[in-house]
C-alpha cells in the first residue's frame, strides 16, 4: 500500500459537475480535498461520519437544522445519517478537507 | 454534539513541547491540525490509522522503512501499528492535517 501522496501532481477528478476531488483512502478512513465551484449546491445524506476543514474560499453548510457560513480554518463534524449540503459563496470556488469514516468507495481517486 | 468549529478562535494546545494541536473529534474519526516546531522529532507507533496532508512548511516523515520530505499539498497514510516519526525542516514550523481512526483520546482539545 502506498504511504505517500503528492496532490501537487494530480488533477482534481470530477466527482460530478462543479465538484472536484483528490483523496487518500485508508482501510478505516479517507481524507479528501474537495473543490466546489460556485453555482452548485449539494444536498444529501449518507451513513459515513464526515469531518472537515475549509482551506480556501467561503462555503455555506447546512447540517440537520443548522446553517453556517464557514471560511478558512473553520471546520465541521457531521454524524452519519444527518442530511447536509454545501454551497460555495462569493461567486468563487471553495476548497475544503472532507474526512469520511468509513471510506466512501465513490471518493477513491 | 457541536457540529461547527472555528480554529481561528482557538489557540494551539500544547500536546507536548514543540507540538501544538487543534482537533475535531467525532465518534469514528478525528481531524487534527498539528504545528510542529523545528528541533522536535517524533518517533512512535500506535494502533490507530493516521492519514494526513501538509498545509504549510516542510516535514521529514519516516514510516516503517520509508523516509520522505513533504511540503504543502503532499500527504500520507500510515496504517495502524507502523512506527513513524515527523521532523520539521528548514528551521521553520510545519503545519499539517492528521486524521486518526479511531480517535485518540490524548488528541481531544
Amino acid at each position: 500500500m502506498e504511504m505517500f501522496y503528492n496532490f501537487n501532481q494530480v488533477e482534481f477528478k470530477e466527482k460530478r459537475e462543479h465538484v472536484g476531488i483528490k483523496s487518500i483512502t485508508g482501510e478505516k478512513a479517507q481524507l479528501c480535498v474537495i473543490r466546489l465551484e460556485p453555482g452548485e449546491a449539494t444536498d444529501h445524506r449518507h451513513p459515513e461520519e464526515q469531518i472537515g476543514l475549509v482551506l480556501a474560499g467561503r462555503v455555506e453548510i447546512f447540517a440537520g437544522e443548522e446553517t453556517r457560513e464557514l471560511g478558512p480554518n473553520e471546520g465541521y463534524c457531521i454524524p452519519g445519517g444527518i442530511r447536509h449540503g454545501f454551497r460555495a459563496l462569493d461567486g468563487a470556488p471553495v476548497e475544503y478537507i472532507e474526512v469520511f469514516c468509513p471510506p466512501k468507495r465513490e471518493n477513491v481517486t
